[in-house]
């Protein structure tokens, strides 16, 4: 298996910002499967949500709310995704807003809500409604990393990350914390990831932010317009630092840590995959256009042939030129160069020599390397990230509801 | 494991067909890696080949050749695909074709070749061309099955089908083989398949069937224009039966025998999936139209997912209804209906009750089943067919070089 990313960060407070979680019983094994982030003050709210057109009722409320512009607490559970679950899904959404809302005594208005799990099933509003007066007397600076398991499903660690920065003699913080890790086609698993900073904001400027953040982050790891039903990414800024990105300065800096942590969050998602024993990245050079170097990598990157092969360590550059033949875009079977990260394996659509598929091989024993392939039509590029398909992927899903 | 077809056709004979096959050394095993047909007269031939832009060598040939719609000999070899092989690869193609040609005494351009196998590798031709007249000796009219073992790389068995028709008191017999069984995405494993018949024909006629029974027959288990680097179907046809294919009544006939046996052979090749323990009918009903119902169709069949939920015999419609979210096809989510069988799962996007999961759940069990997604937006239709993802397909793969 993969090296996991165990350690607690011990930077994720930020000033302003308490959180917890708690076993709401959804969970067989009794784990915590409801988290809370509460901003101390309204705070300036962003987000990107599932483009699926089947959306759930956490989606669909928070898509309404979050056009105000503000919020003030996020409650997110998991174990059940409260999708496909029409009229009595909304109103189970609402529920469990109210009932944080009620626990932290601020307006249900101002409660975003997410969830993740099996799709179709009643959500037990009851067991949460219960449990949030608990969950709201325990929420602490510290928590962040709480609800950061509590929304593990087949996730196998936590998955959180902070930076710091600093404009003249003022700091900001970004913290963030994600789940997610079906990766065989990375974009059909759920993904959760909510950040929280103390920079100042309006709402356009956030979700500008957020949206380029996004595209260098999670859709790199995501075909475009491939989603679950449920994905989310939220984003408060509680301006307690007094920074604000009305200054052009505190944009740049802002920007440069948001990508960042998402980035980070982006392969921590990666290194989670369904049973990944290994970290790779496609990058296309060459393309006639970003759009056909994006296909090409996606095509490679999804390959359940490609990626089956790179789980057996096997330097079968034929699975990946196959792939590039049939992504969809002009290509020229005579130029493509292939590397294994410095070894060069296929030039002008030809195999190298024994000796390059030896050291290609000791490349694939490695956990972490990238494959790039040049077109050598133009001068776009575009790097996806993804993992390999091992037989445990297929064991955790066959049995993922059982 | 599938129940697999294991009993041999003893009707697979046509009138002035005689075939074989033959263990020129290129497989380690020491099985048979080289399959011959012969038209003992000149024969009308069409032919479908591989849209995916890298086209291996035989492929390149056979395009050519083909134009001039006649062909007398087919050769095919299995574990070397002698693509990826550039100029030289041409050139053994070639070889391969004139030392059959050779041994059978006929003009080399009559003579059409395919492969199978590894990408990338140079092709053994002196080990083709030693073992080609022993080959063309030991031809027989009931040597078709010989060929279909040939042309096993990942099969676990060979595919072979035929079907006989009657036209006043004139018989004719339709008889194929085909090999293919990679079917995580059925399209990226290469399918051979070679079609004999004693109607007679014009090129274009012939051409014309040929397209229509590949449509509802290899294409309903491929995504269009996503195929290997060596797909090839062809068909010969040498007019023994007096028959033509230019009376109405002969065309009607020999097309309704054609998709058949095609259809059959579709069927078989995905009972062979690797690792497969499933066939599952994936039919979409209720489109706006065909190329919705077909992108639905293929979206849910070719979900990791979906497929490994399959394997599970997990009734995991979520899964279902989210591949259908995001086909990138219009749908209202509040409209969906799903069938497993005759088992109404889902209703109007919402799921049914637990007796109906149970139900499900036994229909699940089979191995043999359909399942049924009514858009209710319109009167088109799509079928599709495919296998589950299992444990042993990663294992297949991983190892396939190796």
């Amino acid at each position: 298996m993969l090296r996991k990313i165990g350690q607690v960060p011990t930077t994720l407070q930020v000033p302003g910002f308490v959180a917890g979680a708690f076993a709401a019983g959804s969970k067989k094994d009794g784990s915590k499967d409801l988290g809370m982030i509460f901003s101390e003050a309204p705070a300036c709210a962003a987000g990107v949500f599932t483009t699926n057109q089947v959306q759930a009722a956490p989606v669909l409320l928070d898509k309404k709310r979050i056009k105000s512009g503000r919020c003030q607490a996020i409650v997110a559970n998991s174990g059940n995704a409260n999708a496909c679950t029409g009229e009595q899904g909304l109103r189970n959404a609402e529920a469990v807003a109210r009932a944080a809302a009620t626990a932290l005594g601020i307006p249900e208005e101002l409660v975003l809500v997410a969830s993740t799990g099996v799709i179709g099933q009643p959500l037990n509003v009851s067991a949460f409604e219960a449990a949030m007066p608990k969950l709201a007397g325990q929420l602490s600076p510290t928590g962040l990393y709480d609800v950061a398991q509590a929304m593990m499903t087949t996730d196998t660690f936590p998955k959180a990350v902070s930076r710091h920065g600093r404009i003249g003699d003022k700091a900001f913080a970004v913290a963030a914390v994600a789940k997610g890790a079906g990766m065989i086609l990375p974009n059909m698993a759920t993904m959760l990831c909510f950040v929280c900073t103390d920079m100042g904001a309006k709402p356009d400027l956030l979700g500008q932010a957020l949206n380029e953040a996004v595209a260098g982050s999670f859709n790199t790891i995501s075909v475009d317009g491939d989603t679950s039903t449920n994905d989310t990414v939220l984003v408060l800024a509680n301006g307690l630092s007094g920074l604000n990105l009305e200054e052009d300065a505190c944009a740049r800096a802002f920007q440069v840590l948001l990508n960042e942590v998402l980035l980070t969050l982006s392969l921590q998602i990666i290194r989670d995959g369904e049973g990944a024993t290994k970290l790779v990245s496609i990058q296309v050079k060459g393309a006639s256009n970003e759009r056909d170097a994006r296909l090409v990598a996606y095509t490679v990157a999804n390959s359940p042939l490609v990626k089956t092969a790179l789980f057996g360590e096997d330097a079968n550059w034929g699975r990946i030129i196959a792939a590039v033949g049939r992504a969809g875009v002009r290509i020229n079977p005579g130029t493509i160069d292939i590397y294994f990260d410095d070894v060069c394996l296929v030039r002008n659509g030809l195999g190298c020599n024994e000796k390059a598929e030896a050291a290609a091989g000791r490349v694939l024993k490695t956990d972490r390397f990238m494959i790039t392939i040049d077109l050598k039509l133009g001068s776009e590029g575009a790097t996806v990230h993804t993992c390999d398909l091992s037989t445990d992927y297929v064991r955790i899903n066959a049995d993922y509801r059982s």
